[in-house]
């Protein structure tokens, strides 16, 4: 299922936010910045990307995950928590 | 100290890519896309920003972190595992 | 609730060759054995409660976690999504 | 290089610690414990070995990493940038 609404807004202007951190690391590079300037950035972009990803886990987990959770056949519900454990442990970092 | 000219060059084009694919990402958003889809172009975009980092924490150790490895002090020395260690486990995920 | 009988054998196994692994590397040190075995042999043991922890995580999802979100209760779901994500962020690494 | 005496005691005391954690995590299950309490132990556990893998991976950049690093040889200096970034992307986490 794809993002509802009012987090769609959210992840967009964080995102927008992110774009802007990744020019503003092009310029520190250019500019000849210390490395750990560098690196600090680096992550500070990372920790923002992080935020996008838990909007997105969370909605998927409110809609998608929800839905199969919900539904009474049991061999469905058992792919269900494949794919949730899956998503989880390759996204959840 | 700062990055080495040829290492430069690469960074940049690497996250030149970054903020085509956060760019997307927005696009994606906009466009209802799936939010599993959506979480694997953020985790692309996320090992993208790491393979930045690793060439920034190269050039760290071969830089900085080597000048002070070098030096005949050993309190200067010592001060510079303690950043080494600081910088390694707080960036190189 | 508490972990299902099949994944409690399952664990427990785990668990005693995990245990085996930290007195292997108890024994690597006092054997005066090269750091990068050793940080190899820390790395298993992680590898191994990383595997006890996947286990522990899906017997939360399939019991606690689905039962509320059965739930009609708005709020009561509402609820379960908050700890729901905090679980997921915190040890699914 | 084998890891020096005064951090071989301190890191099998933390392994000590860690072998019993493992023991209580053991009993955990068998008594019927919830499972956030279990993640939550778990998360010790994992949290200790990381403890152990920083003091094996400082004596490792201060012994073995140093010596290649104040090398004259170009080519023997590179390589040891080579091992030091994958010991380090590797392990420190």
């Amino acid at each position: 299922m794809p993002v509802v609404t009012s987090k769609r807004t959210d992840s967009i202007n964080r995102l927008r936010a992110i774009e802007g951190q990744i020019r503003g690391l092009q310029k520190m590079i250019e500019d000849n910045r210390y490395c750990i300037d560098v690196l600090v950035q680096i992550s500070a972009a990372q920790e923002g990307l992080r935020g996008v990803g838990k909007i997105i886990m969370r909605n998927y987990l409110e809609t998608c995950a929800t839905n199969s959770i919900r539904s009474k056949d049991e061999r469905e519900r058992a792919k269900t928590y494949d794919e949730l454990m899956d998503v989880i442990y390759k996204f959840a970092k």
